[in-house]
């Protein structure tokens, strides 16, 4: 077979952590497989079973990585019959549970073109008893790949649209106002939203405007700033983030400290905040 | 020297974590004497000076891995007179201090063909103060020994027997039970026992049957499953585990954190529990 | 143009943690710009935004890695007008902010022969918002420069003069004693000062004598010793560490835990203290 990939490379995000020896023995799987393989850690600290926060991190990431096989393993169902897949899309495969995890990233890629359920034994590891779903099918399926193993040896046709979708939270417009919602809350303790700069646009709020913020019951201001460093000592800051998201934040502090915000907090902007 | 793998990798196992630069510094001296070197990070993170948990963390994952060598440094004597050690097992070769914690994973890969003390100053890195044993014994000889060189210039001939063997706690079976003490609780707070599944089976149990679980003075009961989700909501269960062992296991909890069990924990199993 | 360097090796350190995928995303960066480099993660747990942990780790470390690129992104003024730089000096070159996170090192090397300010967009990535300084700046001129693109292609010469010194705490020496200042606390517990054995020795002080430690208004005593293990149960001791500067330790326990000691700490040692 042909190899697809100029170098072959797996970028691999996963909840194992490091604490244990999960993440090292899917590299050595994925080694003796793909002996050229070179693999990319985006990140094993996702929350045990965080579905969602794994689908956001993913897709932050993956425009940034080269062409290849994206491997994504948080898998709360390890053990019942979801399916383990491989989905393609323009410039390389996703591999993982079909859970959700994989979908904001697909989509982000320009969607599934192909996928398939890991099916076929013969690309898998045997499992001294029940399956280790990274050890045994997952990270086995991406290095396979990634070597130019076609998609369709590794198991049954699947409908791409039939995968199951993520949960990317949307926002509600209305009353003059923008729900929102936290996506992330990064180590530096910024608070993404997920809200389009566009929609605040919308509301006619611009740089420089003060941002109504209503957390819970509180009402806050924000000054929309250009950058972390715009903020005053202390002052609630909003800006359009590295992503293009807008985002709350402190300089130099942590702003979901100072808030109490986490992911899937609700969050409302609006006009007219008082500064 | 003649290449002796086709791919040179060492993987590496240390009780360093990542908050210093102590593992980036080993890959770099690695890098320097094999610069075509693939390094697989198992885990640093095992808890300082605990080498029964590395030298498990190593067992398990030993047989995963490419052939090359094994780096494995925890190392409570470190600046003793305990020995640094190369040995030779099928497929490779293991480094690490003379202190039990490769001693698992040498008998998971057939046991020790030769040993060398690392006595040779020539294939060490010279130090500005005393050792730093990682940095300055330990990986040159990792690097040295995956680009060809021959074990015995590293040092001293050692007899195999003599190595320092590790500590595998064994069961105890007696009054119809199974006397056993706990291994490893992964991330997901899964609780590995030193319990063969066959040791079960010659108590008349096998997968479906209610087994007595007792810890410390409470007496429990667990119900054997094939796969975490088969488990009730709350449910203790008992399942074979990825590695072939007894395991006790809450679906999407943490077993170790609802029954307060932890590594070498005693852990007893007996037929008759009640449902 | 021509490769630089026989292996394309960029060696990376920065506060980014690894619970997002910040890191990762650096990675596929310089992956996309030079698809052989390799990356030796130094370290990504500097706590956030302190740049001198991070220009000390840097300088413990950049002797042992290979030739090639160092990277090194602690920055606390991102969005300000600090510079983004790159500075070669013999054997490579170091990129990051210039905010002294780079000066230690730099001086560990043999000081800068050239350097740039990162101004040439050409070489970045183009930002969705904000700059992400790690990922459109500072990792895209780190991959450049390992494959060879000239240093000044990335953007304004700077003259090295004028580069951010780093903040090296010096010792004072007076009344007989020297007042110091810890350097670093590393995992073990192990207490690093900013002393040199010969400063000791000035005092004429050697192994074997005790040496009097005042931390604060306790006055405590240490003896001189050659290891770790030297050490009886409990006592505290003074030693060379592997980096050639005097450290307090205690045997197979936490020193800093049991002084109180943590970076910047000042501590003074004299001759006299009782056993």
């Amino acid at each position: 077979m042909a190899a697809r990939f100029e170098v072959p490379v797996v970028s691999f995000l996963s909840d194992y952590g490091t604490l244990d020896e999960f993440v090292g023995v899917c590299h050595g799987v994925m080694l003796r497989i793909a002996p050229d393989v070179r693999i990319i850690d985006l990140t094993h600290e996702i929350a045990p079973h965080d579905t969602r926060a794994g689908g956001l991190a993913l897709a932050r990431a993956v425009q940034y990585v080269p062409e290849g096989v994206v491997l994504a393993i948080v898998d709360p169902g390890v053990g019942t019959d979801r399916r383990a897949v491989a989905v393609e899309v323009e410039g390389g495969f996703l591999v993982g549970p079909d859970n959700g995890v994989l979908a904001p990233a697909v989509a982000m890629l320009g969607g599934a073109r192909r996928a398939v359920s890991l099916t076929n034994e013969a690309y898998q590891l045997p499992a001294p008893g029940p399956t280790f779903a990274g050890r045994d099918v997952f990270a086995p399926a991406a290095a396979h790949l990634v070597t130019g193993v076609d998609l369709a040896d590794l198991g049954d046709d699947l409908d791409p649209a039939l995968l199951q979708p993520g949960l990317l939270p949307l926002t509600h417009h209305g009353d003059g106002a923008v729900h929102a919602e936290v996506l992330w809350v990064d180590r530096f303790g910024n608070v993404q939203l997920n809200v389009d700069p566009e929609e605040l646009a919308a509301l006619g709020l611009g740089p420089g405007d003060i941002v109504g913020v209503r957390i819970g019951d509180a009402e806050r201001s924000a000054r929309w700033v250009r950058s972390y460093a715009d903020a005053g000592p202390g002052e609630l800051a909003l800006l359009v983030d590295s992503y293009g998201l807008v985002c709350l934040a402190l300089d130099r502090r942590s702003a979901a400290a100072e808030t109490g915000l986490s992911p899937a907090s609700a969050v409302t902007l609006s006009r007219g905040g008082d500064a």
